[in-house]
């Protein structure tokens, strides 16, 4: 992969995750949408579709982490960090352009709810907002729910005949592809729509540095009238964290395998 | 693959798509229905499991577009566009007769609608309809829509073993191939159904310009009582934002790939 | 396949179904179930993963028919009536246990229901109960229900990879055969899935005769006081719809396949 | 297979799939989550991809049982109960772990919980709570409810091309190995989805031994602060019945097969 195929897809397939990630939590949130109030699993299923949809068009040029989680777990079982900072570039830009591209879709409702007299506050659309606001928990929270996405897909890649997971001595031979066959970005979707289902009650599972932290400086930069807070205090959380549960679930998966 | 093999494929692969979309949408509108009011999470799997029916069933024909966006999304990467025509001619067909099979399938439930002292309008059973009535941000709706159909659907094609998206220099060698293989259908499915889901608040997500139009002539000339508005002044938007969606699609997926 | 097969197979498999399907509607609709009220999306995916458990139990040893609308349309596709009897045998018998099996998982909430002073009608958990009762209306609905449960399923075995539908000429060359590999039987999954979603409204697909008439048998026979009725007025609409809509089915694939 | 790999691999496996089921059932269940009140559907596709992400990452170690249900209906197929104990200790260590990782990931929940003046009761996050208490019938529901796991998931071998099910006499040749491909995994998650929304109503379907023993050991050593009973008299039937499940479903297989 070159240099400029890594950044193109990462960005591309970022920006498509986003815009599906957003798009869902603008759907249930804002009024004047055919799915206000449409409940978790819709949230769950959007976001997890979004992941598939961004994995599939990214894949062949940058193996589609989209992700600095995966890109740090990846990076912390084959020892290679080269691309690294490749990768991180190409996800945080795709972020702000999903977030962008999402507030562009939903443009009428973001209007009618700055002309309300009690506007919703909009950073729920973009980033992460704990339920319950504690450091120590919410921290733990998004390290344990990345571990739980990152060990599985370091762990896919041994199962024959999935393709998937970092290739460390078959297929390309090349430590950056994650997915290799249709199959596994199915499976990858659908690990994240588990995730959100199950373990993303008390922070809205960020997992994802650039999801998080794309989409929050897109908030505090797009002229969204009467938009609320875009809260730098918590923003440490949701990248931290998820950095934490990367480095956590390598180990894990360099000592067991 | 014949002209008549495209033009009977896409007629009954449309007609199928539109029988589950349509029927989705009565199932969860009309009175009398066990489905009724059963959410947002209904209506964006019943239209994804109908691209799944619709496409699996048209697939040995005519490829399964069923979608002049997929079409002209094909056309612009390719840069073959004589069959075009027939592709439309077949996706409009068959889209009016999904529709009327429709409404012959909840026959009683229009009946029993029209009786009604405050019949329920049935366009939207057939049509889109926006929520926020804004030609500029309904049309931008559909457009960043469609290119989150068609970019991922002609990107699939790249990654190997998943044999979807135009086959430019390998499989069959023939360009208006959309699927290769049985997962890539499902792909397309969950990705359809994850554009309802996140995509579909503002405007219904058209993504498809006969989904809306056949659909919209069916509701115009069936004889449903107490049927309301066909709306014509809204329906060139469902028309129009796709199709430039599909060109932007094609437009970046040759750019980037 | 031997003729000893065909009928465990078919009892097995159809066994399966049943109980989920009964299964799904017995959680949704009796008091103490953890299930109850949970909606329109639980029964559809219900049903849909009760085929695909079904259907995988019996792919060895009969093809996995489960219905007898799809071994007519298979019989119709390839005129090879032979075999036919013996699935129809397996099928219903396979239909009456599952639905005596579904009764004793949910035997204390069946209890329940009974010693209630308003006993719920327990007919809806076993089979099928129009919306609005109109004989030529609801036939209707289970013909066309029941061509797109048949037509994509014959025409999936046309696309290279699925190995799905009759295989007349290849495969295993036994025009019984349905599922071919692993990702079929998922593939018919969310097919009635999406059939369940989209066009169950009106009766509640039966779309399958052994599905509705051995549970009514089922029904009748069982000691469930205040049991309510078990409806046999409108018995024969489950059972002549769907063989005339796999015959329908039959006849559109031969002609345009 | 190395003793330390299955032990390992199950010891991980199962701590997945717990820390997914149990988290779905605090999402749930507990105030202050973005989850609260979701609905059935979230919780039976949250127990569901739990198994998909515990099966995938356990797969190369230990062929991912995770189940002593799975592992006696394998040994029954078989007739090789060496390794059974390894087995059995690794799943109910795992078990362990993955319900302590839900409380720490949901640790804010929890103590708010504890500080409200009327804590809701936790041990229904942990480990099943029948619907109707009745020791016959709830031990009844979980063996046919076991029967409906066990029985597909050994047929499933059967099918060429799934690659699931002990393998006696194919692929590895080893009769631990349960899952031969990508999407076998899928396959089973949908299964356990099916059986939770279909026949999950009375008891909570435990159909797992360990996922049930093993949560209620946490539950009853973890320093939750008003807890409620951990419910010990109950403990025997979610552990008792699978196992009788897992024996008929063993018997049925290596009878009709």
């Amino acid at each position: 992969m070159s240099n400029g195929d890594i950044v193109t897809g990462e960005v591309i397939g970022t920006a498509i995750l986003i815009l599906f990630g957003a798009g869902v939590c603008a759907a249930v949130t804002l009024n004047h949408s055919k799915a206000k109030s449409a409940g978790w699993i819709v949230i769950a299923f959007g976001w997890g579709f979004g992941v598939m949809a961004g994995a599939y068009t990214a894949a062949p040029l940058s193996g589609a982490h989209l992700n600095p989680a995966v890109t740090v777990g990846v990076a912390v079982d084959t020892g290679d960090w080269d691309k690294v900072p490749l990768y991180l570039l190409g996800q945080l830009i795709g972020a702000v352009i999903g977030a962008v591209l999402c507030w562009a879709l939903y443009y009428a409702q973001f209007a009618a709810n700055a002309d309300e007299r009690n506007a919703l506050p909009t950073l729920g659309i973009f980033s992460t907002v704990p339920e319950i606001r504690n450091p120590v928990a919410n921290l733990l929270t998004e390290i344990i729910a990345t571990v739980a996405l990152v060990l599985p897909l370091l762990a896919f890649g041994r199962v024959d005949g999935i393709g998937i997971g970092p290739v460390d001595g078959g297929g390309s031979g090349d430590g950056t592809v994650i997915y290799g066959s249709g199959l596994s970005v199915l499976l990858v979707a659908f690990l994240v729509v588990g995730i959100g289902l199950s373990l993303g009650g008390p922070t809205g599972y960020a997992i994802n540095p650039a999801r998080d932290l794309g989409p929050r400086l897109a908030h505090a930069l797009l002229p969204i009238p009467h938009k609320g807070t875009s809260d730098w205090g918590y923003a440490w959380i949701p990248v931290v964290g998820p950095l934490i549960g990367a480095v956590l679930a390598g180990l894990v998966f360099n000592a067991a395998f």
